[in-house]
């Protein structure tokens, strides 16, 4: 049995979601994979290209589409998926789904933990494909869809593992009666919801969606993979490996389809609605986000991800410039492009104090300016860090913002990619505006665009980074401060509409990360998503528990 | 601190929580609670008649209102209850919330389960309010608003404080990145998602109110209570000691309010809507909470359970006296108006395999008919069981079942008792359906009604219990078979709509009970409602994890 080969992963990794120390199962270094492994994936990644994309077990095929293009080459991938009837799609994933709920949650763990095991032999593979569909650089991509996505499946599956088995299977009840007492033999079944559906989005198609697939597969659910018409293949090789495994051990590989669609005849509303589509899993725009959530009033079960606006409170830093290193990271890093991206700067018009005393408004703005001119510009870091646009509104976005308002301190611009010459790059660009302008920053400008807000002093700053929050939805927040009772105040301030805070990163670790096994993902509780990775709650809504009861004579 | 005098109480229900075996903190038998308890608890009642309730700390009145009748006497109690503005309700719960969210769980725990130590010393008040409001017979009144009550209280207590302490307040995470290591300090942060309020029904007002409201207690909510106006009494007799606790140990009476209001100017929906409020408990009618559960749209995280038709599968039986005696108790016990009760009764046209040979159908509607008169007739039993019908329209439709097509194989009538010579009662009527007349079985018939439905087969009585399920909910399921393959057949059928199974129960022992710490009440997956007395999911969507970092030099 597979759980037997795998039960020291998962009880690590039971362990680590409990005590949320840092812990990973895949190593985020590349050369942990071995020297062979990079070239094999880039190899493999081309033999995929102007094919159909045939490695899935799907059989029932409707037709083959695809419409992906490299940010990176400007060409057409050339990969076609095939596309099902969303009928076929929902009548085979409930008759795989009948079958999957019949093993217990330990051989669901054993199974799944070996696809996570087979799908690390594609890391390299699933890099290239995420970095030509989203943009990302060659790194991020590695990381993002590869380690980090399986350190968050894995995750999923520990916390169904643990929940699943919150209660005895079987009991016996006996009640004191008098003389007499009453016996029951009590049987606890957690009956799985029902179809589940992952809608993904363009920018991160593996790692927004493990979660949710994992999810899904761990509380006994057949799943449907409905990726973003622009970001087929990274998921489609995870859910070829998925497949493979299942159908290795005795079951049904329908359990997790690939639900392909195009931008032409888009089939996501229509499986969100099909009755039997019990669980829906969203990562992407607010707009269509808010019709996932709607769904609930219809019986579904539904986990977002939306968008949000981010904010950075500066009140006082012991180390100015290591301050705006790190966000000037922060803001380049995929250009922009990350749900965790800050982009509200909240600086008190009388500034910022530093250890060698206050450095005005513009002071911090030039700072800012320098930090992240110098970081695109730099050869060896720049392209490597704001990898590519995904798609031309983003873009367009970021060239528009002459016409936001406010000043602009910074334009954006193309930034020389050697590799890659017909790259779609974009530098951040920096506007200033006022506290009076909410108008302005209280939209996600998702993409490279970060905004300077002069506040009358911290205490605005908070309020107002906290009325974001509160009306518009954040995933983070990053602060500075070296004042205790300030961090207090923003921490509670931010943390009473749900949003998360990181004070004084500086170095190595940056605000847009979350790591897996300890930092919840979203907290839930704001605009910006209904739902967690991965707390209880993302779990425990996808099973029901059923108890029965027999009298004992 | 309360916590230490009540540790043992929490581990123990913790435990049994996890354990699901017999556990009672509250022992149901009155004699448990000494002799002085009876005539005290009695007098105490009667002198609440007849003017202002008092107890409760609320100060900011709008008026007063009661309309609350005796089912037994049918008298008016004469009592009055507070009327406040829903603004000032929600304003004074949100500053009593803000206090209460500082106090860790440990500390809730302890000031909640002292709250439960105090209300036992009302059990015998609660009692006779609950038997003059809501129609229940003394014992029953006894058992569910008294120790029933407390024990699902003290579950979600239980629940809570497991379920909040899942993560380490405080953690050092410490990620190695080759000669050096980024090291954070985490806290993570169990946010109450905000106020509560607490819907209660005319029938058992405080045994489905008492969880939601430690529920939402125990997880830092303020919670305002709003009774059926026609059911106040017990309840407000609850809140009053909860108040009182709360004051005791320094906290904000107002975490507790009531909300009462009239049958002129129900407030419940001004209540559901304020944007403030962001957790709703309901009981009810299911058309009302299929208003409450479309909230969820608007941001509210709610908690239902509405209405639901029972199924009875009579399949098999080794002594079908045995089994039809312990049907008609159920059936009517406080006259049908359980939410747990059977209504639908399946029987195949063949009959059913007993130990003396096969019983026609008839024969099996005789013995069921002649074991509900015997038993409302038996001069020791009849009214003990029935208790009064709560209101005029419950008895009408029991009264109108002629009126429904069907059979009528035995009349409801009036059954005198003794003591309260106008009580408002009705024993249970039995109608003969066939199985084509959907029309008339699929509705609730909430009150003294069963339905004896003639099938083709034990399959086609799966089939018809499991598709009322699915589509208008069940909260039980009693089945009795001898054949261990029907029995799997029915387990999965009914477990596959999220509706337990009760097999073969005969003796002291009915479908229609839930015990604390080990039946779940209602699932959560049918239409009967989306809750359930109290798994995880009931305790955890009612606060946001949100952990906070601070980089470490």
């Amino acid at each position: 049995m597979l759980i037997a080969k795998h039960q020291n992963i998962i009880d690590n990794a039971v362990k680590a979601n409990q005590n949320r120390t840092f812990y990973a199962q895949y190593p985020e270094h590349p050369k942990a994979y071995g020297e062979e492994a990079p070239p094999q994936g880039e190899a493999s990644f081309k033999s995929l290209l102007q094919q159909p994309f045939s490695r899935l077990k799907q059989k029932v095929v409707a037709g083959w589409a695809g419409e992906e293009v490299s940010p990176y080459t400007g060409e057409p991938l050339g990969i076609t998926y095939p596309l099902t009837d969303t009928e076929e799609l929902v009548k085979a994933g409930k008759r795989a789904g009948q079958r999957w709920a019949q093993l217990g949650v330990a051989d669901r763990a054993g199974i799944l933990t070996e696809s996570l095991e087979k799908i690390q032999h594609h890391f390299f593979e699933i890099a290239h494909a995420t970095m030509h569909t989203t943009g990302q650089s060659f790194m991020m991509s590695f990381q993002a869809s590869g380690p980090h996505a399986n350190d968050r499946a894995l995750e999923a599956i520990a916390m169904g593992y643990q929940q699943l088995q919150a209660y005895p299977e079987r009991q016996t009840w006996e009640k004191p009666m008098g003389k007499i007492s009453i016996r029951l033999e009590k049987s606890f079944r957690a009956v799985p919801r029902g179809l589940g559906l992952v809608i993904g989005c363009s920018t991160f198609p593996v790692w927004n969606s493990l979660p949710g697939i994992y999810a899904d597969l761990i509380t006994g659910n057949a799943v449907l993979v409905k990726p973003h018409p622009k970001a087929v293949l990274p998921i489609a090789i995870v859910v070829a490996v998925i497949q493979q495994v299942l159908e290795e051990n005795g079951q049904d590989p329908y359990t997790c389809q690939l639900a392909a669609d195009s931008s032409e005849h888009l089939i996501t509303k229509e499986l969100c609605e099909h009755p039997d589509v019990a669980l829906i899993d969203y990562t992407g725009s607010s707009s269509f986000g808010n019709y996932v959530e709607s769904l609930a009033a219809k019986g579904k079960t539904v986990f977002t991800e939306k968008a949000g606006v981010n904010s950075v409170i500066l009140d006082s830093a012991k180390d100015i410039d290591a301050v705006v290193q790190n966000l000037a990271f922060s803001v380049s890093l995929y250009s922009g492009q990350m749900c965790t991206a800050p982009q509200n700067f909240f600086i008190p018009e009388s500034g910022v104090n530093t250890s060698g005393g206050i450095l005005s408004f513009n002071e911090v703005a030039v700072k800012l300016k320098d930090a992240v001119t110098a970081l695109v510009n730099n050869p060896k870091m720049g392209t490597g860090t704001l990898g590519a646009v995904q798609n031309e509104a983003t873009l367009q976005r970021a060239k528009d913002i002459h016409q936001l308002g406010g000043k602009v301190l910074l334009n954006g611009m193309p930034v020389v990619n050697e590799e890659y010459r017909n790259a779609r790059t974009f530098s951040p660009a920096i506007v200033e505006v006022s506290s009076a302008d909410s108008g302005i920053y209280e939209k996600e400008l998702f993409g490279p665009v970060i905004l300077l807000i002069k506040t009358k002093d911290t205490d605005h700053s908070i309020q107002l980074a906290r009325q974001m929050a509160a009306k518009h939805g954040a995933i983070t927040c990053a602060a500075y401060t070296t004042d205790e009772a300030v961090k207090d105040k923003i921490e509670d301030a931010m943390n009473s509409v749900f949003t998360p805070v990181s004070f004084n990163f500086t170095g190595f670790i940056w605000v847009n990360q979350h790591a897996a096994f300890s930092d919840f993902h979203v907290t839930g509780g704001n605009p910006a998503g209904n739902a967690s990775f991965t707390n209880q709650e993302f779990i425990v809504k996808r099973f029901v528990w059923v108890g029965n009861r027999t009298f004992l004579e």
